[in-house]
């Protein structure tokens, strides 16, 4: 848990381009100045530079790559998508965590922030690399209205979201492969993982799972060729936290649109022109049987327009099939 | 946790028809005579009528309505369905503590009993009776391999299995009120609830609650004339462990022919002939607007067939409305 204080002491800090007083400190939160100068010292323990100078007060001349809850919370301005956060250095999965707190009530909004997972999944159960200190695995947990047939778009109203994240904070050139990753220069970078819980016609929670290689600055030679990290991408360290806030944003307005129809129109450009395999040729792995074709990017419905080579258009529902890049790895 | 001897001396006890020899049940675990002696005292404690003679041995004379993991486990003989069990004297919910197993990696045919449970829902959430020593709470965790849209199905093969275990052990006419009520006598008896956790296309687990008025002997006023018991129906205190294990006999029979073919298919006249509004006049609640029809009872993929006045047919499915029947409460 958090302190409160040390949370408003720290985001005071933030907000201020010059020197804020000891006093101003003690005055804006009614504490003491020994309250002070302990939130202070607890702050520079967990890596943030702080000047203090006498007759002028504390400045914040370098905020690391810090993950905390503190530092989260500090960032966190949105109404509903990271409004409540849960903070780990070591977790098992965030899904599994942001379940068992859906099933013990926990609101809408919650997203639950890890430094280092340890029994992360991607689809149907496959095992996810997770180092320490370098990536972010969060999942946000919403209690939709909608039926659950509409659902499964949560996970490219997420996928859209990202993608903004880290182009506005990377500015690197993150793209959409249909439906749930995302890729840098043909190389996957996150990986996004949504599971319901439902009764017959009614959606109980759904949480959407995120992992994103930030600051991994190498990996295992069985998936170099085709994973990658921010770091590697970018050549230079992100700080996860503001990265976070940034997706939480971009999530809570795509969100809306999202319910607004229940259906992506609203988000059907936007989705159309970050996806990857938009006008390029793929080759969809039906189990009924494999066939090549051109994919048009995304319907309204969140399914890949495949036009086949006979000039037949289908539409592609993202839990039947897996669709692959005929030149590349996406 | 129940002691395995203990366990394995009951099934033995109540396998013989005649007396049971000190020396047989030492011979027959490998136990000293002290050891039995201990485990017969165990037994009477928790209300088991043993009759001790010399020279012949022991003899089950009367077993009252026990539940507990040992009575289970002495009657289970199931190969899935039950073939793991959980018992609790009180818990929250069975279906929570199923869902949490689950995500700690039970396996499929865990049965989650319980003597009383106080955070008992119904479907979307509303709430449900529970008092203590009388009923029967229980969940089955599934692990199907079938796609999220057959789910739904599950609930109508439990009703099945409920109405058929209630018929065996009690003699009472069990219906079922489509979807997923077991009336006895025009009033609900059971209530089953099935929840489903899954990622777009693929099932991580299922979950089965049964919730049923066994031997409870009372009502409150406002659920009086709806509700009832199958003590109160039939007159006789019922034993709920034998009640349980013959509930996950059919269920065990009933899913597999179920997951031969996917749908209800193979179950199709056995549920209809069970169906309380069959051939009966329904009121269907569509949001979208009700009507009134003759109820034909399920098709293959669980939808009541609905005739309506002007004579279409209507497949309604559970998740979109409710049903009632015109006359009275079923």
């Amino acid at each position: 848990m958090a302190s409160p204080r040390k949370t408003e002491v720290l985001q005071l800090l933030r907000d201020s381009k010059d020197y804020v007083s000891g006093q101003q400190i003690c005055e804006s939160f009614g504490i003491s100045r020994t309250a002070v100068w302990k939130i202070i010292n607890q702050l520079k323990e967990e890596g943030y530079e702080i000047e203090a100078v006498q007759n002028k007060g504390y400045h914040l001349t370098g905020a690391p790559d810090v993950l905390s809850l503190s530092e989260l919370q500090s960032r966190m301005k949105t109404k509903m998508a990271g409004s409540h956060l849960l903070y780990f250095d070591v977790i098992g999965s965030t899904n599994v965590e942001a379940k068992k707190q859906a099933e013990n009530g926990a609101p809408e909004g919650l997203l639950v922030v890890a430094d280092k997972q340890e029994a992360g999944r991607g689809r149907r159960g496959r095992s996810w690399t997770s180092p320490a200190g370098a990536n972010i695995f969060m999942t946000l947990l919403l209690r939709p209205r909608f039926v659950p047939e509409k659902a499964s778009m949560v996970t490219l109203v997420m996928a859209v979201s990202v993608a903004q994240g880290i182009a506005d904070i990377s500015g690197l050139p993150a793209k959409i492969k249909w439906p749930n990753d995302i890729v840098i220069h043909k190389k996957k970078a996150v990986g996004i993982l949504t599971e319901l819980t439902m009764e017959t016609d009614y959606i109980q929670y759904l949480v959407c799972g995120v992992g994103i290689n930030v600051n991994q600055t190498e990996f295992p030679e069985e998936i170099k060729e085709t994973a990658t990290s921010l770091y590697l991408e970018g050549g230079r360290k992100i700080n996860r936290a503001g990265l976070i806030t940034c997706i939480m944003e971009h999530f809570e307005k795509n969100y809306e649109a999202f319910c607004r129809t229940e259906d992506m129109s609203g988000l059907l450009e936007i989705y159309n022109n970050l996806l990857v395999n938009k006008e390029a040729k793929v080759r969809v792995l039906d189990p009924r049987g494999e066939y090549d074709g051109l994919s048009h990017g995304i319907n309204e419905l969140g399914e890949l327009i495949v036009e086949k080579e006979d000039g037949s258009v289908e539409n592609v529902y993202a839990g039947e099939v897996s669709v692959r890049g005929i030149c590349g790895y996406v």
